[in-house]
């Protein structure tokens, strides 16, 4: 656009941030390649098709960067997860690349060791070796301990004999399954020497080189999605399969040829959640894509909401733009302060998983994986919720495929539930306390078990917030009681979330080991909300902190604004709590709806430029709604009309 | 199910209400045809296919229900509505059968006269003469005042020549018109003698017997869309095409031979008005068909949820069922409630539809209108809502085609912004004070004109509510201050909606002819309010009124239940705007959490067999996860690990 009120430029980088080059490099690749959304294929030419798109993205050399130096790859774990996001406009292919570096990859990286390493990281990064990820059970998808498939050690074999035992223990919804896949990690219970050591992984081979299923495997198409139909899912049953006990990812647990079991991890949950907590990855590239869908069809909506008319200016003869229309206002501007402030959320957990992967600290692993919890679980919330108010705010346009929002709306739908169900992500660390730390409860008294509680539950991500020292600073120096006051914004933050897990750890002290269920079920909201209320907080902290290092002061002032609007609207979404826990006076209450709707009609001049900053792939906006087709037929319209008024 | 805590039979019948003979012959034809879903084709086949069982329909006899008696309809507009929603299995084929006889049809009958009836009404329902509603233009969706398209008048000729004047006028999303459609009704500038009559409605053949386009017209395919893709929706472009004087539809406004304009109706504005307002049918039979698609996505999610389990009971070996969760209890059970509620609702309206259809009053003619454009509003975007939360309640299952719920949700999507976007729905009747009454306003004080625009813009619906006897009458007998009293619950409602408008009142009354845009547009989130916390109450009144003829105590009790339910959580909700506005105390709005929660425990063990009572077809229940599939699973995961416990 022209003359936008802020550098567009510093924006721009200081929206790339850390990975700019990255972003540059796939918007250069996009430009080269064609990877361009094949959804109007049908379903076995749409495959076809990603599985081309995918061997195109491998040559051109971002699918290596998270892939080890000494294997030919960068080792750059944030810019192979930004990379992904960048592919938002073909999630078929992001999918498909996620399986296949992500979680094929990626477990072979982090659950295999030397010799799986030097024997298929580059057949894996060329696509040469497609893979899957064979973890989830139709018994089992959310409680992943518990899944059925055995791996058992025959030590006269000197092999694992892979087996299905029934049919709710078959690996479903397996990408890459149903049609290329010629290798999967399976996970498995281990089994040797008549002992269980719970879930490992395997490598099984599923397909020979020319596609012909391998013996005892049967594999079985998952049919059409609602979405995502490049990527063929499927189910995978094993009768007995036999592989070679090198094929067992090895690095957190061994057996040796005589069937003796080892690992550096003595308790069995902690070897578990230690073997889970290296696949962080993928869950962090789902929110990082879920927040760039959102802003492609944000930026598809606001495009066409500031070019669209209907109904006339009463006196004037001339027609409404429809974003000037305050209810269309509320529907896109607050979504989009979210998705700034979510995009610097993103950015802030992709530099603590590049952080965390240099070093080993165990305590910095534990607060990434709740981080990472949480923001997948409110980014893809954010997604769906927002992807379907674009829809609506674009009427019948937007059920039309060729606007691309159907699609978004279609293939972003699973990410709530996949890669983590969201409301379980969102209870994960709270439930384990009640279960793993059950003894630890009994010997600490009242407030104690509170603090234990709140601590153990987020408290540690609290202390290493990025942002803490700015929040920190910009809290001391409030002194005022204005709904504007950034300060007073994130006071109101902070106290709701201790507030919150204060009361939490209250109720929860009242688990013994005979009500542990009826009690953490009981207060089930309770714990979703804590983990809500954290979690917008960690997101306000990481938008102000942006603000903070942003440098031209036009910048900073829209920004501003945007962070006014993001806290504002977050407020007025929860101000029943604030009213009831007697944070806001009614009063208060209704002028914080009254600054929303200023704060709307102040950004909404300038919301194609700030969507346009976002630095989304020009190639990935091809709905005519959003590129040129509305203004040019109000220009013809416009000129008939005065040639040829009404009589 | 078996053994119900209530009479199964009696609430069947209660829910089937005065159209149960109507659903029984739907039910009874479903099974004798081959109606379902053909969601799996491709696009052409799938348009195909939906033809086809649009003239299996045809042969049911059920289509016949709401044309004149005199060419061989039953003249039952409700039962007409009732059937429609009936096909909520297959919403291709409910959306085919809309246009050809609710719109196409209805148009017909209500727009035109005897010889229109005569001539075309008999091969309308027999779907031997397909037919489009050519409304919409892709300049003018929601303001159809202003389209485009002109039929001029010929006198010499003896006829009307139908022009698209340039691309914004092009005919858009016509249903039928991409592949089947022979004949459309356009709506078009009507100009006769130089001078234009506003918006009329015209027959205008599009193809001929063998399909071919006729002369003059051009369409194009609107191609894929999110879902309904066997609707073949198209652009139509009119070039000049001539068609006789007869084919004007001239109920509401004729042109005689020499070119000379009558219409019963005076003026312009409200000649249009009137016409639009004999189409309400099918946005009654949106209402009607969002309902039903939301009832079949719950009973899929309530059968799955009542069956599916994770995550072991601490201490027992047993793994959960999810509906025993609090949060899973949480995301599905307000929904059933509401979907009762809004059952009631529909069922109201479409008797109110009945009964206007009877007479000739105008002032329930209006009362009509602003119902059915709220309840639509409400029952769609509950439905887009519900069906999203029954799909990640199902986790991968529900992203799969095979479970319904993604076709469910993409078909569906699109009625949250035709028949009537929702947005518009519900500030249509305010808007219209604004500009139709503003010289009224000048005159009146103060109070006056809050009262002014309350009693117009939904005080006659108020007085009218087929349930207001009942609701006074408990709403009198209340003495108790108690959140599970009715009469409590009722004037907490009723309270909010006279508070609403009357704050609209005053915040209008400051509109100018120089202001008025700006005023209403800055009120535009306070009008979107008052619609809803009215159809909210109305909502209400309809759940009390149907508790109040239940004659069964069992079922009493139960649907008193869900009425609390609905309450309850309509009323958390917004609790916002209970505290702020000091309708609630703080502990007052924590013990509506409390109770929302209890009540949910309470309904958990009927919550399959509710949601049965409703009587969708069987023959649309075929997601696996609802029909066995998880069960039988389980079983055979049971026999097994008893049989081979893991070392």
């Amino acid at each position: 656009m022209t003359n936008p009120a802020f550098d567009a430029g510093e924006l721009r980088s200081l929206l790339d941030g850390r990975w700019a080059s990255v972003r540059e490099k796939v918007r250069d690749s996009l430009g080269e390649n064609e990877l361009g959304n094949a959804d109007d294929l049908d379903t076995e030419s749409h495959r076809a098709r990603t599985l081309e798109q995918l061997r195109l993205l491998a040559k051109s050399g971002v699918p290596e960067l998270g892939f080890p130096v000494a294997q030919g790859g960068s080792g750059d774990q944030g810019g192979s997860v930004v990379s992904l996001e960048m592919l938002c406009g073909n999630l078929s292919l992001m999918v498909k690349s996620g399986v296949q570096w992500g979680l094929f990859g990626g477990a072979v990286v982090a659950l295999g060791t030397e010799h799986h390493h030097e024997r298929y990281l580059r057949d894996i990064m060329s696509a040469e070796l497609p893979g899957c990820f064979a973890m989830t059970e139709t018994g089992h998808g959310s409680d992943v301990q518990s899944l059925r498939t055995t791996a058992t050690y025959d030590p006269v074999a000197r092999e694992f004999v892979v087996h299905t035992p029934h049919e709710a223990a078959r690996k479903e919804y397996i990408g890459n399954a149903a049609r290329d896949g010629r290798m999967a990690v399976v996970f498995a219970q281990l089994i040797t020497a008549g002992e269980s050591h719970g879930v490992h992984a395997l490598l099984v081979p599923i397909r020979d080189a020319s596609g012909n299923t391998c013996e005892g495997v049967r594999i079985e198409d998952c049919g059409r999605k609602a979405g995502l139909n490049g990527v063929d899912n499927g189910r995978i049953y094993f009768d007995q399969v036999r592989v070679p006990r090198e094929n067992l990812l090895n690095r957190y647990g061994d057996v040796a040829e005589d069937g003796t079991y080892s690992s550096p991890i003595d308790s069995q949950g902690k070897r578990f959640f230690t073997m889970l907590g290296t696949l962080i990855r993928g869950r962090i590239s789902v929110a990082g894509t879920s927040g760039a869908a959102a802003k492609l069809a944000l930026e598809i909506a606001l495009r066409y909401a500031d070019a669209r008319r209907q109904f006339d200016r009463p006196g004037t003869g001339e027609e409404v733009v429809v974003l000037d229309y305050l209810a269309h206002q509320r529907k896109l501007l607050p979504a989009l302060a979210k998705s700034y402030a979510l995009h610097f959320a993103q950015e802030e957990l992709v530099q603590a998983l590049d952080e965390v992967g240099r070093g080993d600290d165990e305590r910095a692993q534990r607060e990434l994986e709740s981080r990472a919890a949480g923001l997948k679980a409110v980014t893809t919330w954010h997604a769906t919720h927002t992807i379907q108010t674009c829809r609506e705010a674009c009427g019948g346009a937007g059920y039309l495929t060729e606007n691309q929002l159907a699609g978004l709306k279609a293939d972003t739908d699973v990410f709530t539930t996949f890669e983590g169900d969201n409301t379980v992500l969102l209870q994960l660390v709270a439930k384990g306390l009640l279960t793993d730390y059950k003894d630890q409860f009994d010997g600490i008294g009242t407030l104690g078990l509170a603090k234990f509680v709140a601590d153990q539950f987020v408290g540690a991500v609290i202390e290493r917030s990025a942002a803490h020292s700015i929040v920190q600073r910009i809290i001391d120096a409030s002194n005022k009681d204005d709904i504007l006051d950034r300060g007073w914004q994130l006071k109101l933050f902070d106290d709701r979330e201790a507030h919150v897990l204060d009361g939490l750890g209250r109720r929860l002290r009242k688990a013994n080991k005979d009500n542990a269920f009826e009690v953490f079920n009981n207060a089930q909201d309770h714990v979703l909300r804590a983990a809500r209320v954290h979690i917008d907080r960690l997101v306000l902290d990481a938008l102000v902190a942006a603000v903070d290092r942003c440098q031209d002061p036009r910048n900073a002032e829209i920004l501003d604004k945007l962070c006014d609007l993001y806290a504002l609207s977050t407020i007025e979404e929860d101000k029943a709590w604030f009213l009831e826990h007697e944070r806001i006076s009614p009063r208060r209450a209704k002028s914080v709806t009254q600054a929303v709707n200023e704060l709307c009609g102040e950004i909404r001049p300038h919301a194609v430029d700030l969507v346009e900053a976002f630095g989304t792939p020009r190639q990935w906006l091809t709905a005519p709604i959003a590129t040129g087709a509305e203004t040019s037929r109000q220009d013809i319209q416009r000129a008939h009309d005065e040639a040829n008024p009404l009589p």
